[in-house]
């Protein structure tokens, strides 16, 4: 693989779609060549998964709901992600692994161990070089959303604060791929913490 | 768990659904409430991931084509099949576990022991209590199917001897809850073997 993978990774309203932009930007005039991209509905395949994950309006098993991710990401890993990096490029990636373990294991309840397993299958084993997570506070994250709520933003409270709990965690358990910034400030003091851990990178 | 569990397999062109709407009238007849569902597609979920499935017209990843199918499994187990056992109904499903196993694994190629491992995660460890596999010889399932072929059944002729070896295989793996029937024969020759089976479980 000669190109390099940063996940980008937190809560929505957290910052995190604002800041990949300015670091995509950044990047760029800096003379590298980056993809874009997102889970789920990374691929055209997983834009028909992201419709019935953002917006069925039906019951949704947890289990279900996790194996329909798992699905999107195998599809995505294999048909963008992986000829990109093949490419040399650096993909920047809006959700990945992580956020199956945050959002399905430590806020929904589902078995954290059994998460981190499907991913291992459905990503072939393709690990990010690089994650950063955006850590807000709870109340923060929930105001910025204002009136734009899907189906999981409106999980409430608890749950934004069980997945926040599950970020940090794996911050703990990964410290040498993740790393987490304070996303409570201003937009342009979070980029100027992301730069630095950048240019670390 | 009350009710009886019995999935009905084998190629498509097999005379399966058929041989299944028989075998509900006929158990119907002997005064037990039966459920008739199938994969994928059996919930309202289910169905949409169906569409994908069945019709979707890009590139569909093999992995994460079976993911969709544990997607879809999972979501039936948990809101259809399991609530009817519980009832105490017989469900006859068309296509089930060992479907992802002959299709994913012998005849695309994936590895069998994964996809086994994905149907016991998938399932939340329901296993049928019987199993009945209509076995037909490649040249007649194909015939049988005529201009009424979707994606799964364009595949060739090749494809559709390993999907049957791997029937085959599973049949000897699991001896206690697969029965085999010879399905080259007519309607009424393949239900007098199909009674026999489920008058001896």
């Amino acid at each position: 693989m000669q190109g390099k993978f940063i996940t980008f990774e937190g809560a929505d309203g957290s910052g995190k779609t604002t800041q990949i932009e300015k670091i995509k930007k950044y990047l760029e005039e800096k003379g590298h060549k980056c993809l874009l991209t997102r889970e789920p509905g990374g691929s055209k395949l997983g834009n028909k998964i992201r419709e019935i994950l953002l917006h069925y309006d039906g019951e949704v098993d947890y289990l279900s709901e996790l194996l329909l991710y798992m699905a999107d990401r195998a599809q995505h890993v294999k048909t963008i992600i992986l000829p990109a990096l093949k490419e040399g490029m650096i993909v920047l990636c809006d959700r990945y692994i992580d956020s199956s373990v945050a959002y399905q294991g430590y806020a929904r309840g589902l078995d954290v161990e059994q998460i981190m397993e499907l991913n291992k299958i459905a990503t072939f084993g393709i690990e990010p070089d690089l994650t950063i997570v955006f850590d807000v506070e709870t109340q923060t994250a929930i105001k910025r959303l204002g009136e734009t709520k899907d189906r999981l933003e409106q999980e409430g409270i608890e749950f934004h604060q069980k997945l926040r709990y599950g970020y940090l965690e794996l911050a703990k358990k990964f410290p040498q791929r993740i790393s987490v910034v304070n996303s409570n400030l201003t937009i342009e003091e979070v980029f100027s913490e992301v730069k630095k851990i950048l240019k670390d990178f």
